[in-house]
C-alpha cells in the first residue's frame, strides 16, 4: 500500500493544508507508518496508536511552536514526531546518533519541553502557560496527560496550582484505562465512573423515583420535573466532577477516535481562556489488533513482527540464554514470599517491567501495585516496614528519584527493613537521557544507615535478595541491578547468605587491582583475562558487591599490594564508587594510585548499552588499553 | 495557676482515667502548659495549640501505640508529647540532647512514625494499616494532615492508593487554613466551599426554584418537594465530595475545639471500618490571642514572651546585628526583580520563612506560592524558563530533596536558566534530623550541566544572585546558603558579578591549604588567624564559591604549593566537596595529603548550630587542633 498524504507532510504548515474531510485517511497513514516502522524497529508501540488522531487534530488546529504541546511521559509521542519533520529520521528512533524515544526541544523545535518521566507536564504546561500570560502572547498551551500519569503526586500538584495562576491552559487526559499494566487507584475508578455517569444516573433515578409520583399529580407537573432534571443534571455533574471541584473546567468524556470531532472540538476550546481538561477516551494499540487484544505485551512491541498479523518473528535466542536480571528478580522474590510471609511487594505501576507478575499473581494480597507513585510507594513501605513487614519496593533506579526524600526521611533516618530494588541501574540503553539509572550510587551512598549493595551477575542478586529479608538484617537494604541479559544460562541455585559488606576477591594479581562494583564486574573479569593471555600481566580483580558499608579489609588489601587501584561503575563518576575509593585511600593515607572509569559528567543519550557503555570509555577494551599503557609506556 | 489535672497524666492511661466532663479542663490546663513552656523556650506554636482538643480527644478514645498515631509533618505533637510522659522533658524540646522537636520512634513508642517533611503520613498510616490487616490485628491507625500538608502530591498519591487497599484507616483533616503563610491552591478554595455548604446551596436554591413553581399546585405537592430536596441534598453532598470520589468516606466538617464531641466522633468512627477522612475546623493559636491574630508570626513562636499578653521580651540585638541570610536573600531578589522583569519567585509555601515577603508584596504577578509542592515548584519553574522567565526557585535544603528528580529532569538535562535557591544548607540546629541541609553538596554535584554554588558571607550571596540572573548564565544555577545570620552588620553595598567557577584566595601560606565552601569559609579564617597568631603558622586559606564548576586553577595552586589540603563543608563528608577535591587530586596525580571536614556518615540529632558543628568536629577549635598535631607532632 503506498501513501497518499503522509509523504506530502514535512511539518504541521503541510498538514493544515490537508481537507479536513482528509484527515481520517491520514490517520490511518500515519497509524500504518508507525505499524510498518515497528515491525522492523521495535519501540513504545500501544500508546503511540492510541493517540494517532488526537496527533492529527491537535496539529490541524493549533500552532505549534508557537503553540506548546506537552506529551506527559512522552512514549505517545511517534505520531507527533513523524508529523513535524521527522517522517524520514524515523527509522532511527532510539538508535545510537538517531532521534530519541522521547520529545526533546533540543532534537526538534516543535517538542516544546522535554519529557520522559511521568506526570511533569502539567506542571511543566502552566510554566509556559503562565509564561505566555506574563509576555502578553496569546498563543496556547496544551497538556496531553495519560490517566496513569495522573496519579502521580506532582500531576495533583500542578492542578491544584493551575486553579490559582488561571492561565489559558488545555489538558486533555487521555484515558486508556492502563498505563503499562492496569491502572490501579481510586482516581481510575472515579474516571470510569464519571465516564459511564454513574453519578448522574444515580441522582436521576433518586429524582425520578419521588418526581414519578408526582407525576401522577398531571401534565403541568410533569413539565416542571422535566426541567427539575436538567437543572439537576448540570449542577450534579459539574459540581461531582474532580476537575470542576478544583476550579478547572472538565469538558467530556469524547471519544478519542473521532479525528473529525476532535478537530471541531479543538476548534471551539481554543477560544476558551482558563484552566480546561478535557477528558478523552482513547484505546491503546488502537487500530492493530494484537495490541488492542492485548495491550500489556504490545505497551512496547515485543520484538520483530508481521504487519499484517502481529505474529512476533522467531529470534535466534533459546532458553539455554541468560535470562534477564527483571526476570531473575521476579523468580527470587516469588520463592522467598512462599518462605516468609513477611514479604511484600510493591510497585509503582511497574509490575510487567519489575518482573514481578508472578509474585502479583500468586499472592495478591502480598503485592501492591501503587499507580505511577513512587513516592507513596516508599513511605507506604516505610509504614509496613515498621509494622514487621518486609517490603520489597521495586523501583527503576531513574524513577527512584523521585522518591530520594523518602528514601532518607522515612526508610533510612527510621532505620527501617525496607529492601529497595533499583532495577534499571547503569545505561539502560534505547530508552536514553532520561531513563539511565546514573546517580544512584552518587547519591545514596552519602546517606547514613543504607545498605547498598549491587550484585555482578544473577546468583549474587539472588543471594542478596535472600539476605535482604533475613531477620537480622533489619535495615534498610538497596540493591541495584542493570537492565537486560544476565550472565549465566539458566540455571536452578539455591539461596545462600551473604555477608553484609563482604566483597570478594576474584584474581589475585600484582600491581593492578580492578574493583568494580556491580555488573561491571564482568567486565573487570574480561580486562584480566585479556592482560594475562595477551599481555602475560596478572592484575587482581576485586567484586566488591557492597558500595556501603565498603570492604574496609579488601579495600586496605588492594591499598597495600598494589601500585594501581582502577575502579569500574556504571554510574556517574562524580561521586561515585570511584571516589569512595579514594575517600578511603585518602583518610588512610596510602599511597596507591587510583583510575575511576564510570558514566562522565554529561547526559549520556540513546543507544544499545554496548554503544553507550563504549562512548563512556568503561567497556573492556577501553580500560584494558588504560592499563595497558601506564604498565608498558 | 496551679494545675489540677495535667501533671497527674504520666501517659495517655491516665488521661483515660479522667472523667469526661473533665476534658475541657484538661485542655485548658494543656494549652496553658504549652504556651508557658514556650514563653521560655519558644518553638512551633499555633498549631500546636490549635490541635490541644483533638489530642486530648484522640489518645482518649485511641489507645497509642497498640493503635497508631501519625502527625503529618509533626510540628504540632507538643501537647501529644506532654501527654505521653515528656512533661517534664518539655522544657528540653528542641535543645541539644533534649527531646525533638517532632516525633521520633526512636524517642517514644508512642511516636508511631518519624516525620519532620510535610504530607507523608496518609502513605505511612496506609503502610501500617495494611500491615495491621496483614497482621490479623484490630489495631486503628489514625492520620493527622493539615490542609497544606494535604496539597503535597505525596498525599493526593496515598489517597489514590487507600480507596484500593481499603484497610482501617482514619485520615485526620486538620483544616486551619493555613500552613505557614495562607494555604493557596484549588484544593483550599474547595474545602472552603464543602465547609460552607456553596455547592448544596447552590442546588438547592435551583431546585427550589423549580420546586417554588411546583409548589403552586398544592400542599400535597410541598411534601414531595420536600423529599426531593432531601434526596438530592444527601446525594450531591456524597457525590460532590473530592473525597468521597475518591472512595473515601467523609465526614464533617466539624468544629474541631469541642473536645466532648470529638470524643463523642472518634468513639463512633472508631467502629467503621475502611478509610474515612474526617474534616476539622481548627484555629492556628487558638486559645491565645496574639497567635489567633497573626498566624503567620506566631507559626513559631517569635521569641521568649510574657504568658498574659504574647509581648515579646526584648532580647539583646540592634539593628546593626547581621541579618539573616533568608533576609539578605529577600531583599537582593527584590531588588534584582525591579531591574530584571524576567525574574519570578517560586516557593513551595515558604514565603515568609524564605524571605520573599516584601517580592510577594511588591511583585505578586510574578510571585508563585505553589503550596506543599516541591516537586510541582521545580517543573513549574522549568517551564516558566524555557519561555524566558527567569524564575527563583527558593526551597530549603532538605524540602529540596522532593524535588531531586525535577531538577535533574526537567532543569539539568534541558539545560534550563532557573535558579535555585537552597536555603537552610548545612546543620539547621534546632529542627534537627529531619530539617538539616546536608546532603545537597553531594547529591547536585554529580549532576551534569548545574552549576553549583555556596556564599561564604551575605556579600557573596548577593553577588551570586545577581550573577545567576545575567542573561549569558542562561543554565541552571544553584545557590545554598546556611540558616540564621550572616557575617557583616548591615550596610548597603552594590552588585557586583561574580566570575562562575572562580574561587578565591583569602590567604596565602604555606605547608597547609584550608579550602572551603560556603560559610564554613568564616571557619577556614578563623582556623588561619589562631594558627598566626598562636603558633606563628601561615597556612593558605581558599575560598571556593562554587562546587561545580570547581576552579581548577586554584585547586592546582592547591596541590602544588602545600603538603596538606583541609577541605571544610557543612555538608556529608560522603560524596561532598572534600570528595571532589579527592577527585582532582587524583585525576591529575598530584601527592597532596587531603584531610575532609564535614558532617559524618549518621543522622545528626538537634541542638543548637554550634553545638551540633562541635559534635560533627568542623567548627574552627577542632580544624585548629587537626592541623596543629599535624604540624607540630
Amino acid at each position: 500500500m503506498s501513501y497518499k498524504f503522509l509523504y506530502k507532510i514535512n511539518s504541521p504548515a503541510d498538514l493544515r493544508q490537508q481537507k479536513l474531510a482528509d484527515l481520517p485517511e491520514v490517520c490511518d497513514e500515519l497509524r500504518r507508518f508507525i505499524i510498518e516502522s515497528e515491525a522492523v524497529n521495535p519501540a513504545h508501540f500501544g500508546a503511540n496508536l492510541g493517540v494517532i488522531e488526537l496527533t492529527v487534530a491537535l496539529h490541524y488546529v493549533f500552532d505549534v511552536p508557537k503553540d506548546n504541546l506537552i506529551w506527559d511521559v512522552g512514549h505517545q509521542a511517534y505520531g507527533h514526531k513523524i508529523l513535524t519533520g521527522r517522517r524520514d529520521s524515523f527509522k532511527t528512533n532510539r538508535k545510537y546518533k538517531g532521534i530519541s524515544g522521547f520529545p526533546s526541544p533540543a532534537e526538534s523545535e516543535y517538542d516544546s519541553f522535554g519529557v520522559g518521566h511521568s506526570s511533569t507536564s502539567i506542571s511543566a504546561a502552566l510554566g509556559m502557560a503562565v509564561a505566555a500570560k506574563m509576555n502578553g502572547s496569546n498563543e496556547r498551551t496544551i497538556a496531553v496527560i495519560g490517566d496513569g500519569a495522573l496519579s502521580g503526586g506532582e500531576a495533583f500538584e500542578a492542578l491544584n496550582n493551575a486553579a490559582v495562576c488561571k492561565p489559558n491552559l488545555l489538558i486533555i487526559l487521555n484515558d486508556n484505562k492502563i498505563a503499562i499494566d492496569e491502572t490501579p487507584g481510586a482516581l481510575r475508578e472515579y474516571l470510569t465512573d464519571i465516564s459511564t455517569s454513574k453519578t448522574y444516573n444515580k441522582v436521576k433515578d433518586d429524582v425520578w423515583h419521588f418526581l414519578g409520583k408526582v407525576n401522577k399529580l398531571g401534565p403541568d407537573v410533569r413539565h416542571f420535573t422535566q426541567r427539575i432534571d436538567n437543572a439537576v443534571k448540570s449542577i450534579v455533574m459539574k459540581q461531582s466532577n474532580l476537575f470542576e471541584s478544583m476550579n478547572i473546567r472538565y469538558f467530556g468524556p469524547v471519544d478519542g477516535h473521532d479525528v473529525l470531532s476532535l478537530v471541531k472540538l479543538f476548534e471551539d476550546l481554543k477560544n476558551i481562556n482558563g484552566p480546561l481538561l478535557l477528558h478523552l477516551i482513547t484505546q491503546k494499540g488502537k487500530g492493530f489488533k494484537p495490541a488492542e487484544e492485548n495491550p500489556r505485551e504490545w505497551h512496547a512491541a515485543p520484538g520483530k513482527f508481521e504487519v499484517e498479523t502481529g505474529k512476533l518473528i522467531a529470534n535466534e535466542e533459546d532458553h539455554k540464554t541468560p535470562q534477564k536480571y527483571q526476570d531473575i528478580f521476579g523468580e527470587a522474590i516469588l520463592q522467598l514470599a512462599s518462605d516468609n510471609e513477611k514479604i511484600v511487594a510493591i510497585s509503582p505501576a511497574m509490575v510487567s517491567g519489575s518482573g514481578l507478575l508472578k509474585m502479583f499473581e500468586k499472592y495478591p494480597e502480598r503485592s501492591f501495585d501503587v499507580g505511577i507513585s513512587e513516592q507513596h510507594a516508599v513511605t507506604f513501605a516505610a509504614g509496613l516496614a515498621i509494622k514487621g513487614m518486609i517490603p520489597y519496593c521495586c523501583i527503576y533506579s531513574t524513577f527512584a528519584q523521585r522518591a530520594f526524600d523518602q528514601i532518607v526521611h522515612d526508610v533510612a533516618l527510621q532505620n527501617l527493613h525496607v529492601v529497595m530494588c533499583l532495577d534499571r541501574a547503569g545505561l539502560v540503553g534505547a530508552d536514553g537521557a532520561t531513563h539511565h539509572g546514573a546517580f544512584d550510587i552518587s547519591v545514596l551512598r552519602c546517606i547514613p544507615n543504607l545498605v547498598v549493595s549491587a550484585p555482578s551477575d544473577e546468583y549474587q542478586l539472588r543471594n542478596l535478595l535472600y539476605t535482604a529479608q533475613l531477620e537480622k538484617n533489619n535495615f534498610p537494604f538497596v540493591i541495584r541491578y542493570p537492565r537486560g541479559k544476565s550472565v549465566f544460562p539458566k540455571s536452578e541455585i539455591e539461596f545462600s547468605e551473604m555477608e553484609i559488606g563482604k566483597g570478594k576477591c576474584v584474581r589475585e594479581g600484582d600491581d593492578v587491582a580492578i574493583m568494580s562494583i556491580g555488573t561491571t564486574g564482568q567486565t573487570a573479569i574480561k580486562v584480566a583475562d585479556k592482560l594475562k593471555s595477551d599481555d602475560n600481566v596478572v592484575v587482581s580483580v576485586y567484586d566488591m558487591i557492597f558500595v556501603k558499608p565498603v570492604d574496609e579489609t579488601m579495600l586496605r588489601d588492594a591499598c597495600q599490594k598494589h601500585k594501581y587501584i582502577v575502579t569500574i561503575e556504571d554510574n556517574a563518576i562524580a561521586c561515585g564508587f570511584g571516589s569512595e575509593v579514594l575517600e578511603f585511600v585518602s583518610d588512610n593515607e596510602y599511597d596507591v594510585k587510583v583510575k575511576r572509569f564510570g558514566i562522565p559528567d554529561y547526559f549520556v543519550a540513546h543507544g544499545t548499552q554496548e554503544e553507550l557503555i563504549h562512548e563512556c570509555g568503561y567497556d573492556a577494551d577501553s580500560v584494558y588499553g588504560w592499563i595497558k599503557k601506564r604498565l608498558f609506556s
